[in-house]
């Protein structure tokens, strides 16, 4: 968490969030009060956190990772939008480490090179613009990083996503896999393109499957920069 | 900054990094025995990163943004592989904001959906892979974060990936331009595709091409989830 995510929610008097999101940050918002919600109530969460706003509250709504991207910060905006612009609360935006930003670090330096930031949920976006994407952005010969990569209900997904980037890259092309990244029980492996669907991968865990130079070496994964050495 | 890049920092005796990044850091490595070296020379700077850490001193290598994200991570750690495995450093990456992230919650909430990240610098890509890159990721809808997006020998390179991106998105899809994201001098201009390649924009930008979903409201550049309001 930066510096200037912790001033926001200290600075805040109410807090707004997914239940176990706020549990990670209990001792921080000990004395302050909670609109905490369970999962899937998005919509209802942040709106919540726009009335309170409109009634005066200085309101903070937690996102894992970075707000920006996947995260809650559109909704708000598009909530805060709605509102008529004499009441209108103002939205700022504090950004953070997203799941790819810590997933990298702990696998070695995966994305030294460009790379596709790709969600497999198909919850609001249609399977086939996902396959789409991750289609092209392989045949681009760009390292690409997954999030939401398998859910109890969503269970072909992966294997599909493999099938269509093995039309362009090596079996063996390096597949680095990060469950719980920068949170309590974060777990690392490394396996390769051909075999990496058959690891433990759940909601919690963000992928990154390397471009054709990524390569192993001492247990960390490595896309070169191209530097001359 | 992170706490953890703060930690680092502190417990190192011996800081190396690309001159600007030190003065932007001078309070906090005052006490320190430092080794600023001069723009490009990326492959020295971490070599003598590597040979400090063999004689035993804790060194930290500091990188702007995210170290991960075309940083330095990967050029240590290539380095230090080369030294065998008995003398061998540890590498610990310090994950970090990069510019993508900063930029993303300066502008509003661009990063919601699927994006690809490009880098524009040809110094050590083929610019034809490039072009391919930004091509393959405007095909299938991405939002498109551009790094080093011009400089002052590289002029004409944007205004061709600007001509590939209308291909296939509307000359009104909205840019977002940010200069020095989260730095002292900051600046933010949003601006469509049509004309952004107008706006001021140095190595030192960020550049977001929205999606054929994101809009303009209120100032701000959004590309909606896909919630249903």
């Amino acid at each position: 968490m930066t510096p200037q995510a912790r001033e926001a929610i200290l600075a805040a008097d109410r807090v707004v969030g997914y239940l176990t999101y706020l549990d990670l940050i209990a001792d921080l918002i000990a004395d302050k009060e909670k609109v905490g919600t369970a999962m899937m109530q998005e919509v209802d969460r942040c709106q919540q956190a726009v009335d309170l706003a409109i009634e005066g509250h200085e309101v903070v709504v937690i996102s894992s990772g970075d707000s920006g991207i996947y995260g809650m910060a559109g909704l708000v905006m598009e909530l805060a939008n709605k509102v008529p612009a004499e009441q209108r609360p103002q939205v700022d935006i504090v950004p953070g480490l997203s799941a790819v930003n810590v997933a990298a670090a702990v696998l070695g330096a995966p994305l030294m090179h460009d790379f596709a930031v790709i969600s497999l949920s198909d919850l609001m976006t249609p399977w086939d613009l996902i396959k789409k994407r991750a289609d092209l952005s392989a045949e681009g010969d760009m390292v690409i990083a997954l999030y939401n990569p398998r859910s109890k209900k969503r269970v072909t997904h992966l294997d599909e996503v493999r099938e269509l980037v093995l039309k362009h890259r090596d079996p063996k092309t390096p597949v680095g896999i990060v469950q719980k990244a920068g949170r309590p029980g974060q777990h690392m492996v490394i396996s390769d393109l051909e075999n990496f669907t058959k690891e433990e991968i759940d909601m919690q865990t963000l992928v990154i499957i390397g471009n054709s130079q990524t390569y192993v070496e001492n247990g960390r994964m490595i896309t070169p920069r191209g530097y001359k050495l």
